[in-house]
């Protein structure tokens, strides 16, 4: 398959990256500075652009998404608006308007976390970004069949343990590369509507 | 006790007032046209001066958020916008900018709905907004303590049926005094980080 791999060059878009094109997939990377193409996802406009540019494609994986952490008394407004741009719109923009672009069967895999499911201190934003994906992704499953849309909601990669570990006490990380499968699992899999929860 | 109800004139505020003031609180009506206190909560200014004019209360109860209903390929990024602002940062902020306007164990009851869990047709953007706020609940609930934040989650309700049955094929509708019972529990009880899903 012609993969759009959108965080492509990141730590978690390097693992699937890596996956895809190790079962034979061939994948376009798309970031903001060093991707086989350079868009900025958290504009629409740009995403128009990008697909194009990109041309058809069998499925757009989604490895991109940026949120502010910070003490709920101190996320403002404008974090959880810039939580719901940086992640929310600009990943069902990738969706939206990439109607028009997947093939018939083609499939959206879009990236949350599980702050959906679990607190930590300082994630409220991040929740609230990972929480508005996964229902997005139930309900616009049945809108948009025979295409597919479906969401990986990891916990802390086992790579990251070091960086972001302590806002995870406890919590048990998962390697990069079983994150990787789900994505597999998604672009090559009959499944839509689901969040693959890791 | 003392409690600030948002959007209480419409179909569910009324069904919430009547069930609190029917237990002996004293409840303020907040609404854009016509509550005790007119102010529009998708303004954040407007909670800050909404805050300062009500004073100090027991409990915050929403029962007001609006989100576009649509096809999804025919939802514009200003249409998800206009439900993030309209529902999710609006009672957002009531919760942020509440915190120091409740009492110690005061408590903060927002509005959510069954689309955060189950698909319907032109849900999307109500989806999406839902699921932000159910995990929006759970990650502010661990930060917030004493304090409380709950979500009530309902389906149709059966005195809507005529007007949205059509949206909601075959699901079994909820009355709004079972809605409005959820409301009492979350003021009245003890629990934080709930989602009651009616």
């Amino acid at each position: 398959m012609r993969i759009l791999l959108i965080g492509g060059t990141g730590t978690l878009g390097s693992a699937v990256h890596k996956a895809l094109t190790g079962r034979g997939h061939e994948v376009v990377t798309v970031a903001r500075g060093d991707g086989d193409l350079r868009y900025d996802i958290t504009d629409p406009a740009q995403i128009t652009a990008l697909y194009a540019e990109a041309g058809r494609v069998d499925a757009v994986a989604s490895a991109a998404g940026s949120v502010p952490y910070r003490p709920f008394a101190e996320l403002t407004p404008d974090d959880f608006t810039a939580a719901f741009r940086g992640k929310v719109l600009a990943q069902i923009e990738l969706v939206r308007q990439g109607l028009d672009h997947v093939a018939e069967r083609g499939s959206f895999t879009l990236i949350t976390g599980v702050l959906a499911r679990v607190p930590v201190l300082t994630g409220s934003a991040a929740s609230a970004a990972n929480g508005a994906l996964e229902a997005f992704v139930r309900a616009a499953a049945v809108e948009i069949a025979p295409r597919r849309v479906n969401a990986v909601s990891p916990t802390v990669f086992t790579e990251s343990l070091g960086r972001y570990g302590s806002v995870f006490p406890g919590m048990r990380p998962v390697p990069l590369a079983e994150v990787a499968d789900a994505y597999v699992r998604s672009v090559e899999g009959a499944q839509t509507g689901q969040v693959y929860e890791l």
